[in-house]
């Protein structure tokens, strides 16, 4: 049994609060509104925000003033998720438990609550960069986001789906841009918010970010429908580049073992309280959802 | 015969140096680049850079060194034509003479190409941020793009075709929105790197707008594919809501008369030089293509 780090539930629902005031006040017609706050607020481990508030938390920063950046990672996560599922992309009818956006809207409303979504990170961010360090924290976002981040994964992601070929190389650049690349990038943000080195974060949040992926594909082979909240063993289905195709299932138990240590090292040389980090990391190797 | 002003292409062709360089320094997986420069290179008027130059040299700025948010717009502008060109939205299968993103690469890849512009156009903005004129502008751009913006133009534009009821209102909302946004945003993000009033700017770029769009919808019915390099009389065919619709052949020709002299009006009354633009209404009103 995985346990969450004590104080994920204070950042998680301080994090709630900003996003339901943020769907509340949004001003554009009812049914884009609908589809956006559909998926908003479909819950989640609000993973990206948490690990922003965390990291700033740890850096002396006043956390809970920075909700326009982590609302923007969230903006930009549920984006990717309702285009993930579409037909033309991964196909899913479900996502936490309910119909997936398009299956509730329709595909071209979903494409545009996608639109909409990263359209309005875009804003938010632009909103918060008032100060150089807000700018570079913005600026990361929306590298980590696009052509040559989250983007580019979800493109290979979908070519090696193709490709027999395809084996630790691909999987390794597919881990590392459409998932590390959102997971490291509020580490990152929040090291330049408080004028700190980026480099550590940028280390310690890659390898969490592979973890996190590794342990979502391991889950997807022996998790259940209930639990997950989306349809277990669709990646074999669609002959997706997991860990476990190019691994095998104990070999990339193996390696998730191994990066949850390489995580703990990463952590130790960084000269702030990780205690927080520490257990997440462990939460993360042990969670079934 | 409709002529462009006799700096459009001096604009244009600064532009298309800086677009060209833009596509060949792409880092990104190949096959993306490839799907993402395709649609940025198929040509176009450039309308949305040159009005931006053209304004920034009225207001006695120096246009050329401020290609960063001339590409963000035409990423914009480019990601909307791959995104509506989609089949569960316009269902095009040509545009520009070609054929359109999706119909050469996929459907899962064009929804890619888009993000992926989307997110250059959020990455070259907060990069120009550096100062808060800059800042000002990269605001005014992502809100004219988003779910208050252009994205909200497409959702009603939409929704309207599966509404018979939809009239006047309907159809200024969607001229408004879905282009109107874009066009004069970069009248007032160059008033704003200015430092000059932006009010005026939104005023002229508004009606500049939707007298383009109406002039797009009355070719749409009088048109030539060969001329407009996209398919014609597909607004009827699939029931769009446009000024032929709601006003009929001659009495959308007589409004569009209209706005071109509010067009100048609004024009009249700004103390810049407004050559360029007073070109640029004759232009858009008598245009073929």
């Amino acid at each position: 049994m995985s346990v969450l780090p004590g104080k994920y539930n204070v950042y998680l629902s301080a994090f709630e609060g900003m996003l339901e005031g943020y769907c509340a006040a949004l001003s554009c017609p009812r049914g884009l509104a609908e589809g956006m706050s559909y998926s908003l607020l479909a819950g989640g481990k609000r993973l990206r925000p948490v690990l922003f508030f965390a990291a700033l938390d740890v850096f002396g920063c006043d956390w809970e003033r920075e909700s326009e950046l982590a609302l923007a990672l969230e903006c930009i996560h549920t984006y990717s998720l309702i285009h993930d599922d579409l037909p033309a992309m991964d196909n899913d009818d479900l996502r936490r438990g309910k119909p997936s956006n398009h299956k509730m809207f329709g595909e071209g409303n979903a494409i545009l609550a996608g639109d909409a979504l990263l359209s309005e990170a875009f804003t938010l961010s632009v909103t918060a960069a008032k100060d150089e360090p807000h700018r570079r924290a913005a600026e990361i976002l929306a590298r980590a986001a696009g052509a040559e981040g989250m983007v580019a994964g979800q493109f290979s992601d979908l070519a090696c789906e193709r490709d027999d070929n395809a084996g630790e190389r691909e999987l390794a650049f597919i881990y590392e841009n459409k998932t590390a690349q959102l997971i490291r990038a509020p580490l990152m943000m929040a090291a330049a918010i408080a004028g700190r080195d980026e480099a550590p974060m940028k280390e310690f949040g890659t390898v969490l970010g592979v973890l996190f992926q590794m342990t979502d594909d391991i889950l997807d082979v022996k998790g259940e429908s209930e639990k997950m909240g989306k349809t277990p063993g669709k990646d074999e289905e669609e002959n997706k580049l997991t860990c476990v195709r190019v691994f095998g299932r104990e070999g990339a138990e193996r390696r998730a073992d191994a990066l949850a240590s390489v995580c703990s090292n990463a952590l130790a040389g960084m000269g702030i309280q990780t205690g927080f980090f520490e257990e997440l990391v462990s939460y993360i190797r042990g969670r079934d959802r």
